[in-house]
């Protein structure tokens, strides 16, 4: 994993404002620079080990393999193999001591986050985390907006037991706002989800 | 993960002793079945979660991906790939609440464990979960003896300092005794090393 310093980009120094000023100053954006949310994670995991606030890491993808070569004096490849369907969340990890299991996902919505991002399988990983007194939440992005929420596992459930019993299958933004948390984003890390699961969970 | 009922064999009925019996009776043996410590260990965490005692998982092999086909109508195809060197332990999870991290081993040595079965990262990756109080230990199996032991970070982490210090590259069988925890082998989990773990940490 690479270790970026602030945001991959060089130091300007700053201007003063430019002649014709907008009317409404611009509000300061930590999170459009191109980088996708598993980016953004990444390296606020990479923050959290280096100054030894946490140890959570993304899971490597679960691949297939059928077939691999082995060519003398250099490293074996793998000449085939599939994607697998994971069995668990993404990510996982340790955070004074308590367990930390989480999925992180972003959509392009404005006004809603389709349920079907996420798979039956993976609500049932969380469901057995939570009952193992385990932390588990998702990471929700609306990448439209920049914002980032954290929404603790038993709020996803009822939405998701609403879209089996027939109903939207998906959870409005007024919802996120009102049982999510939005996290605070920031350069270093950029992404500061332990403050908030410090805050609902310790 | 497939669920292999007590041993995969078919069942037998226990059979009168022969005519000649053997001066001792043999040990009753429940590991030497030709299945490897991480087969052990797989149906132990799939036994864990069925029965709602732990949710350990195996994380996937890590893989870099170079080249993938999309032939249509069927599944993606990964072409070219490289094994990638695993920067944390290959076992973790949650058990009441906290946080479970392992690596397990085996070796056909009868006197000692060699430490080159470990990596450097795997040590470091151990100290950090240490210090976020997770709870981090190998499993050894001794596989011509059939014992598999529970070695805690601490006890580890005496024995690889030692060989950094130019010491002896393996821990004795008899330190192994000493330090580790031998874990009672069975049918059904295979390897109930959560015993040893509620013993030691709870």
């Amino acid at each position: 994993m690479k270790f970026h310093y602030p945001n991959g980009k060089k130091y300007v120094e700053a201007t003063l404002p430019s002649k014709k000023p907008k009317a409404k100053p611009k509000q300061v954006s930590y999170s459009n620079r191109g980088m996708t949310l598993e980016e953004d994670i990444n390296e606020t995991n990479q923050f959290y080990l280096t100054f030894q606030k946490a140890v959570i890491h993304k899971k490597p993808t679960p691949v297939q393999i059928v077939d691999v070569h082995y060519p003398s004096r250099s490293a074996a490849v793998i000449k085939e193999a599939y994607f697998k369907q994971p069995s668990t969340t993404d990510y996982n990890g340790v955070f004074k001591g308590r367990y930390i299991d989480f999925e992180a996902k972003e959509t392009k919505n404005k006004t809603s986050f389709p349920l079907q991002n996420f798979h039956e399988h993976q609500i049932l990983h969380m469901e057995s985390v939570h009952k193992q007194e385990g932390i588990t939440f998702v990471l929700i992005r609306f990448s439209l907006s920049e914002e980032v929420f954290l929404l603790p596992y038993e709020a996803l459930r009822v939405y998701w037991d609403r879209m089996a019993g027939g109903g939207r299958k998906s959870i409005k933004r007024e919802e996120m706002e009102e049982k999510g948390f939005s996290i605070p984003l920031g350069l270093h890390p950029r992404v500061d989800y332990l403050k908030i699961v410090h805050q609902l969970y310790f």
